[in-house]
């Protein structure tokens, strides 16, 4: 059985949840509590020694890495449902909306980030709230323009069905809700997520229906 | 012609200028300098609402952004020389190599980022340099030891030809050398990055060979 490596609100497990939903693929959750800095323990840095999740191991015993990559290995090998387009140009339309989620926002504002302006800065509960806020105002905005202006946007990033760009997006905007983010100004993306929500995919992928979620 | 929108110290311009040399693509050099704040003026985000570089416009017109997007962009387009290998496995290796430069060290340590930290957190030169240096360290660490422990490395990130992997790899070093890492203990790091400074295409997409390098 093909084991996920992950944490409740991993953002990053968050999205290869949904991708292996939607394409019907079984999974055995394995729990790795962030807060309590398990990913740092010897025992699952030998399984990845980037100390991060997710993780999955496959049935032949593979381990992948990094949540782009496991999506687009899911993709090569499980091609249906499709989370890609078929021309060249659209899939880099869509890649490139999932890597201004994955590359511009959510690096800066996960866990290990925030701990370390804490910490080692030593910023105070406002600033820390107002750099948050600022990498998802900044990322949104251009997101929004993005869904607003280009020709491919539909009922979901791209056209009319969920690919790669929707599975960053959607535990993005779970994040910016959770650090009550101001989204008034972001309707395409509201309601991209809202068209998200409504498929058990994304349901059974959110950090609350996790078995390690409080 | 096509053109490429960039920037000679822009890691993430950088990667692409790699992958078009690889593929012996010619382009047209549009420089934006990001010191000068050029990539927020209204034309240019007029062309890329993200206000970020590199962006690359076809010949028909088709503007493609985000480094990843775009070098997959050039691979489904221009197959060969590949930039990834044959078996989804082997891919996903390369892609999660690749990620962990762009997601996890380079989006902490670009200009907008350490802007903010001294304008707006107020960090002083001495955290901000210690800023830089443990998310280059941490990431730094996590690759090294994959690149020793896993089974494809070879002269470069995967085997014996460069990957997407390593036009990630070779712009990070760069930066880290430019703020002074110590990469004594990087020898894989170190012997990769030799391997592909040794190739024109390298040599012609480094930073001091742009037309706006000073």
């Amino acid at each position: 059985m093909t084991t996920l490596y992950g944490y409740f609100r991993s953002s990053a497990a968050y999205r290869v949840r949904i991708a292996l939903n939607l394409k019907g693929l079984a999974y055995e959750p394995a729990l790795i509590n962030l807060v309590k800095g398990e990913q740092r323990s010897d025992d699952y840095r030998a399984r990845n020694p980037q100390g991060l999740v997710p993780l999955l191991e496959t049935d032949d015993g593979i381990r992948l890495t990094q949540s782009l990559a496991i999506c687009e290995y899911l993709e090569e090998r499980y091609p249906t449902p499709a989370l890609l387009p078929h021309t060249p140009e659209e899939r880099a339309r869509v890649r490139a909306l999932a890597q201004l989620v994955a590359s511009e926002i959510h690096p800066l504002n996960n866990l290990k980030v925030l701990k370390y302006l804490v910490h080692e800065l030593k910023v105070g509960d406002e600033a820390k709230t107002a750099w948050y806020r600022h990498w998802i105002t900044e990322g949104f905005d251009a997101l929004e323009a993005m869904l607003t202006l280009e020709a491919g946007s539909g009922e979901f990033c791209h056209g009319d069905a969920p690919t790669l760009a929707d599975l960053c997006l959607v535990p993005q905007v779970y994040n910016a809700e959770r650090f009550e983010c101001d989204l008034s100004a972001y309707p395409r993306i509201q309601r991209i997520t809202a068209n998200c929500r409504a498929l058990p995919a994304f349901q059974q992928a959110a950090p609350e229906a996790q078995p390690d979620a409080p």
